[in-house]
C-alpha cells in the first residue's frame, strides 16, 4: 500500500494507500487529540490542505469512550472528517497522563485523569479500540520508558515492547476486515538513545511484520544530534519499501533532519500549542505575537507565507486579539502555523522530486533559526 | 440613505446604504467586541452572510487603542472586515464594566477595568473615538441609568443624553467628510420604562436630527411586555423614513416582536455568547447541549438548519466538544447560531415582502418556545 516514487540521498517521496485516500509522504499529521484539531474546523483543514491527522486513543477511550464513536460509525464519521486518520494506542499518554499506573506483563492498569475511574490497557485492548475508532493506521502498543534510563532498563522495556507488539499483531489479524484497503497497523521500535538497542527492537519490530514502522521515544529532552544519530541508525534497520513515521517529532528542522535521514511521517503539537501560546512560525524562525514589537506591525505573519491568516491579517491585529484573549486568534495562529508545516512539507517532496532535497535543506537552515522556537 | 421598500403592518423592510455597502433590514449584527466576533475569522461571518457587525468602543479604545486602529487605517482594514460597521459610544460599558466611574455635565471619567488607568469620554471624545475607527454607523454618548429609578431620575438623565446628544451631533458635523456616503450617526431614546418620558426624550433627540434612532436601556431586566410596549411608544414617536434600532436585544422571540412594533436593527451577545456556554438555538426552541441526552444522538443541532454545523455535525459530536473544552465546538455553536439569528431575519424580511408577517410571527411562536433560553 506503500510505493516510493522518489528518492534523493535517503530522502524519500511516496504515496501511501489508505481506506480514506492517498497520503503523499514526507507528511505532517495535525494532531487532533480528543476529536478536533484544537481552534479549527474540518473545513480549515481542508483548506490548508491537510491529507491525514492524528487521534490520540487515550483521550478518546476516556471521552466520549471508543464505544460510543462505534456506534456513531467510527472516528471520521463521528467528527466529520472523510479522509484518513492515524490513531496512536493510547500506551505514550498513559504514560504522561494517567493516575497510578501499574504495568505488568499483560498490560497497564491506570486511572483516568479526568474522573480517577479504573481502565486496563492490554495490546489487545489497545488494537479493539482502535479498530472501533475505524483508524486507517493504528498503532501498536508500547511501553514508553522514562529517559534517562539504563541500557539495561531500556533493553527489558523494548522486549516487553516486541511481545505487545506481537499480541497486537494477533489481536490485528484476528480482527482484519476484508476491505479493499483496510486498517494498517504500524509496529513502533524503541530503544532509546542506544544505538544497538534500536537496532535489536528494529530487527524484532520488523520480524513481526507490519504495514510501516514508527520510530517512539524521542524527543523527549534528548539532544537533536543524539536524536538524529538515533533515527538514522533506526531506518537504516527498517524496510526500505514500507512508511516509517517518527513519532511527536517535531520542529521544522528536526522534520527535515528526519526526512533527510529516511522518514516519511510525522506528527507534533508544536505547530497547534505553539499558535495558542502565540508562536508564530515564519521563514525566518519563530516570533512571540505578544512582543510589543509587533503591536504596529501591518506585515503578515510571514510575508513569504500565502496562508488566509498572512492573506488577510496583520501581526499587529493578531497580536491585539492575543493580548485581547480572543479564540479568534488561536483560530488564525493555528491556520498559519500548520500551514507553515504543511507548507514545508509540499516544498520537501517537490525538492525530493527535483532532486534537490540537499539544497533545500541548506536553505532552510540559513533562513530558519531556532532561536526562539518553543519545542 | 435608507429606504423602506415593503411594509406589513408595522413591520418594516428596507435597505441602509452605508460607506461599506448596503444592508437590508430588519437586520441583526453579530457583536464584535473587541475587533472579533468571539470564535469566528471575518471569513466564518462571510460565510453565514453577516452583512454589519458592532464594535465595542469601550473595549477597542483600551485595548488596542483607537489611535493605534487610526493608524493602521481604521477598524475594518485592521480586523479585515470590508462590510459595515456599527460602533457603540462606549457608554454602557463604562457604565457596566468600568471602575470608579464620575459622571458630570462633561462626561464621564472612569478607570479601565482592565489595568486602572484614568480615561475621561465626553460626548465629543466618543465621536472622535468612532471617526478614528472609521465606523460607518456611530452612536452618541449616552447615560444608561440603573434600574429601576425614579421619574426623577430617569427624566434627568434623559435630559443629560439630550444635551450630551447635541454636543455628539456638533462635533460630529465638524468632522464629516466628504464622502459620497460617509458615517453615519444615530440619536439614542432614553427614557426607562415610563413611556411619557420616553416620547419626551424621542421628541428631544429627534429634533437634533440624526440618520438613525435607537433605543436604549431596554433589555435590563424588566418584563418582555414592558419592553414591547416601551418599543411601541418610541418607534411611533420616531420618523418613518429613518432605520430605528433597539440596543442590545435580544432573543429571537424579543427581535420579531419589536420588528412588529417597527424596529429594523438588533444586536445582542446572546447567540454569541450562549453558543460557547453550550445552548444552541434550533427551531423549536433552544437546548443545551451539555445534556446527557445528547451523547448518542446523530441528527443535527437543528433538522431545519443548513449550515455548516448542522450539515456536517451531529448534537453527539458538539457534545462531545463542549465536555472536552474544545474550543472547535465554541466555533462550531457560534456558527450555528449565529446562522439562526440571520436565517430568522431572511425569513423576517421576506415574510414582510410577501405581506405575510404576521403568519410568520404567529408560526415562529408556536414552534420556537422560550423554554431552555438564557437570555
Amino acid at each position: 500500500m506503500f510505493t516510493l516514487t522518489h528518492t534523493d540521498g535517503a530522502a524519500r517521496r511516496g504515496v501511501l494507500q489508505t481506506a480514506h485516500g492517498a497520503i503523499e509522504t514526507p507528511v505532517f499529521m495535525p494532531v487532533g487529540t480528543q476529536g478536533a484539531v484544537k481552534a479549527l474546523t474540518t473545513q480549515h483543514l481542508d483548506e490548508i490542505g491537510a491529507s491525514i491527522i492524528l487521534g490520540n486513543t487515550y483521550h478518546l477511550m476516556l471521552r466520549p469512550g471508543d464505544d460510543l464513536i462505534a456506534r456513531r460509525g467510527g472516528l471520521h464519521k463521528f467528527i466529520g472528517w472523510n479522509k484518513p486518520i492515524l490513531t496512536d494506542s493510547g500506551g505514550y499518554q498513559v504514560f504522561s497522563l494517567a493516575e497510578r499506573r501499574k504495568i505488568n506483563e499483560n498490560g497497564v492498569e491506570f486511572r483516568s485523569h479526568l474522573d480517577g475511574s479504573p481502565y486496563l490497557l492490554t495490546p489487545e485492548r489497545a488494537v479493539d479500540i482502535q479498530a472501533n475508532l475505524g483508524a486507517d493506521i493504528a498503532m501498536v502498543l508500547d511501553e514508553c520508558p522514562a529517559l534517562p534510563s539504563t541500557a539495561e532498563v531500556i533493553e527489558a522495556s523494548l522486549e516487553l515492547t516486541f511481545r505487545w507488539a506481537r499480541r497486537c499483531r494477533v489481536q490485528f489479524l484476528k480482527k482484519k476486515g476484508p476491505d479493499p484497503v483496510p486498517q494498517q497497523q504500524f509496529g513502533i521500535v524503541q530503544g532509546g538513545t542506544f544505538l544497538e538497542l534500536r537496532r535489536k527492537s528494529a530487527e524484532l519490530t520488523v520480524s513481526i511484520g507490519f504495514e510501516g514502522y514508527a520510530i517512539g521515544g524521542l524527543s523527549v529532552g534528548e539532544p537533536s544530534e543524539t536524536m538524529y544519530e538515533v533515527v538514522s541508525q533506526t531506518t537504516s534497520c527498517l524496510p526500505a519499501n514500507q512508511p516509517r513515521y517518527l513519532m511527536g517529532v517535531g520542529t521544522p528542522l528536526d522534520i527535515i533532519e528526519a526526512v533527510a535521514r529516511g522518514v516519511d511521517m510525522f506528527d507534533c503539537v508544536l505547530p497547534t500549542r505553539n499558535a495558542r501560546n502565540g508562536q508564530l512560525l515564519t521563514s525566518e524562525g519563530a516570533i512571540n505575537i505578544k512582543n510589543a514589537q509587533y503591536a504596529e506591525d501591518d506585515g503578515p505573519a510571514d510575508p513569504a507565507c500565502g496562508c488566509y491568516t498572512c492573506s488577510n491579517f496583520s501581526r499587529a491585529y493578531l497580536r491585539h486579539l492575543y493580548m485581547a484573549g480572543e479564540m479568534t486568534g488561536g483560530t488564525l495562529n493555528t491556520l498559519h502555523n500548520l500551514s507553515f508545516y504543511l507548507d514545508t512539507m509540499r516544498r520537501i517532496r517537490e525538492a525530493i522530486s527535483f532532486g534537490r532535497f540537499e539544497e533545500f535543506r541548506q536553505g532552510f537552515h540559513q533562513t530558519f533559526t531556532r532561536r526562539a522556537l518553543i519545542s
